[in-house]
């Protein structure tokens, strides 16, 4: 596409002027750390709340909200006001501005909708573009403003209430039947009729980046012994990819599946790390809990829905044909290139294990959306809805070492070593990233490493 | 006990001076209706702000601590002086207050943790014995502190990051079991391992007495047929407890189980109402969603494990032998009685459908907790741990419609009426208490009532 921007974006960036993903930044500059909103531009974060501070988002719907906001800068500005009147307020006010500090997330922004969201883009590509001069020629701001991704530390985007996964790929829950109830029926006649889903843990839910402690548990008993009690010796990864839900709906009041993507933010990677040996032995009858709560990583930058319209696409033929309440009358997939890379404890190289793509997906994510909602449970902005593994119809296309190694059964070669299941010390990186013509819109990278359980 | 309060509390009061339970109230006020922390005291409710306001939090840990504080206050008063040097910061200040105000909860006074807690409860149950001048003899402070329940509205005490449900009545279980897959074998192997647990839907819990939408859904197909789509045919209640969490603990960081009491700031009641209907055909493999998602229902007062412990009792001798992780030095239950009473629709009178007790539970809150963590999963301040369905033994401590009438099989008589499963206009109401020597430590109830699916 023509539009191009004043931001240096190297042709393999996932981050062009088509992408502008949001993001939760910490920045040490001045004399405070803080943390703000931002987009990502080439190898740059833009400071959404300089922007906003600078008067730049001018629309009707931004210019007068503190969704941007960064309020440390008023709290201060009250602090030294205040300390002429009262010694008492000024601690007060400090002690506000650290609560206000440490939920410091997109929530409010999300929870503004659609039109605020295109407002924001079109602002954002026009204050970017080559064409225009405002930011490009003020040197004092795109100082403050336009800061390398290097210096910067990425944190959760969003404060999470609740996480929800899916099971939407037909591929993977085809596998996993047969792995565990054999190759006679290994789908549940369920899953065909609605997308399966399942509570996560919103608390354990952390940034890329950050490492995996190996979760300790009860396994299988062998024999009459007492159950395995350890670290998991079958500790897997999940290729997933999450939306960030946007405005929330009332207790009681489903939301209709054509009014779905309206819903919805964007979406994130999001690795489900998974304990297969907890998993097993505690999933009957009310489904994964320690086997998955040890902790799941997200990637910091949500791509928006409308960043990805170019390359969505027909989601598949859906037999039996779903309920009404499920019908939509546009039924779309995206076509996001997927890729699992593991680097082994010790060793400089990371291999490639599998590669997928999001339109393998069955159930649309406007349709996961729905069915949440369709008993009344209210859905809140920032809310995370999971899509399942991601697996493809072909074995190097499987989302998880579970089905990789067909459950331990076979080895996954990876350079000079192999693997069944994750070893301590060894890291794996998502990425993904749609191709347009001449520009990307990528999602960066999801990574985690495993470090040993604590004695 | 000795202790006696010089607020007037009737013999069968549940809030007798030994019990002083937690939570949040609203109250139409002066010119601002505001919510704030209260304790129980008879039928009336004490402001804590007001008290810390009053200065008579006057212990170490709390005299200087926020934790009751109400904000509205400070902020008028910064408003007020801000308003002689700025009309802008004015604004904000009101803008800050408000988004404070909305989030009124005890989640900070929990996280101070047990030391803060014993100092709470000896201060207030000084300030409020018959012996104690402070309060008593202040007119204007009791006037404003001291409030009639019946002009307060009560709103959920704690701000709930995740709510988990447990599965720890082995009544339950088995009936559960022999209902869905006969007597041979209803209780699963890993039971008795390990306390069996789902994670909850955290945004749909709503305080006592906020009437429950119909949920619809999907049932099971009837031979060939689509699926059954609409409200809910066996829509029930649950009787269950939960434990809300005082200081969480560090990703990859368990809670050893003799230290997991200090963790538990107290317990309340909690309706996990379920739609069997819907649950029966999702939960296959990933557990129960949304035949539980559309509500849970919990009692406004938390009553602390200090109130508790004078009712404390031995926890049931479990067969086998805990893992080393779950084997407590002491394993406690409480003996607190629970009734269910069911008013149905049109009708003007209630009836008691179940009388359970708390002490039939085999795996205790402690061993929940621990468990919960063992995986290095992170619980945080206002967690809510639910003990699932509290089922005694005998037919008439069932914990439920599903276990009363056998799946709807038989008809569970009420006054001139009867019933299956619920229908719309019934109300279901909770209550449970602790019977001691002239006085009770009691919960109040937790009621809610069907209404229809809207359409
Ligand atoms: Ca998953
Ligand atoms: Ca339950
Ligand atoms: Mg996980
Ligand atoms: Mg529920
Ligand atoms: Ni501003």
């Amino acid at each position: 596409m023509a539009l191009k921007s004043f931001v240096e974006v190297k042709s393999d960036s996932h981050f062009s002027i088509h992408n502008l993903p949001y993001g939760i930044f910490k920045h040490a500059g001045g004399s405070i750390t803080t943390s703000r909103p931002g987009v990502a531009i080439g190898d740059y974060v833009l400071d959404l709340s300089e922007i906003h501070s600078a008067g730049l988002f001018d629309g009707p719907l931004l210019s007068n909200s503190d969704c941007f906001h960064q309020l440390l800068t008023e709290l201060r500005l009250e602090i030294e006001v205040l300390s002429v009147a009262s010694e008492v307020l000024v601690e007060r006010s400090i002690i506000f501005a650290v609560a206000y500090m440490m939920k410091s997330n997109l929530n409010k922004f999300l929870e503004l909708g659609k039109p605020a969201w295109k407002e924001a883009r079109a602002t954002l590509q026009k204050l970017l573009s080559s064409a225009e001069p405002s930011l490009q020629k003020n040197a004092s701001l795109r100082e403050k403003a336009l800061l390398p991704m290097v210096q910067v530390e990425m944190l959760l985007p969003v404060a999470i209430g609740d996480y929800t996964d899916f099971f939407s790929s037909m591929h993977h829950a085809k596998n996993c039947g047969t792995i565990f109830r054999g190759p006679e029926n290994p789908i549940n006649p369920n899953w065909y009729h609605l997308p399966i889903a399942y509570h996560g843990r919103a608390s354990s839910i952390v940034i890329s980046g950050t490492d995996i402690v190996r979760p300790r548990g009860q396994g299988y008993p062998t024999g009459n012994s007492p159950p395995y009690f350890g670290p998991s010796r079958k500790l897997d990864f999940e290729l997933e990819m999450a939306a960030v839900v946007g405005p929330g709906n009332d207790l009681g009041k489903p939301i209709d599946v054509n009014e779905a993507a309206d819903h919805i933010f964007g979406v994130v990677l999001l690795n489900d790390w998974s304990a297969r040996d907890i998993q097993a032995w505690e999933y009957v009858p009310l489904g994964p809990f320690l086997g998955k709560s040890f902790g799941t990583t997200i990637s910091p930058w949500i791509v928006t829905l409308d960043a990805l319209e170019p390359f969505a696409c027909d989601a598949p033929n859906q037999i039996p044909k779903p309920l009404p309440y499920l019908a939509e009358n546009i039924s779309k997939n995206y076509d996001i290139s997927l890729e699992v890379r593991v680097k082994p404890a010790g060793e400089e190289d990371s291999f490639t294990v599998t590669r997928s793509n999001f339109n393998h997906l069955y159930w649309t994510l406007t349709q996961q959306l729905t069915h949440h909602t369709i008993n009344g449970c209210n859905l809140r902005p920032g809310d995370l809805l999971g899509t399942g593994t991601i697996s493809g119809p072909e074995p190097e296309s499987y989302g998880c070492l579970l089905e990789l190694t067909w459950n331990g059964t076979k080895e996954l070669p990876l350079g000079k070593t192999t693997r069944r299941f994750l070893e301590d010390g060894d890291e794996v990186i998502f990425s993904g990233c749609c191709k347009g013509n001449g520009y990307n819109v990528g999602f960066g990278t999801c990574s985690g490493k495993i470090v040993p359980s604590s004695p």
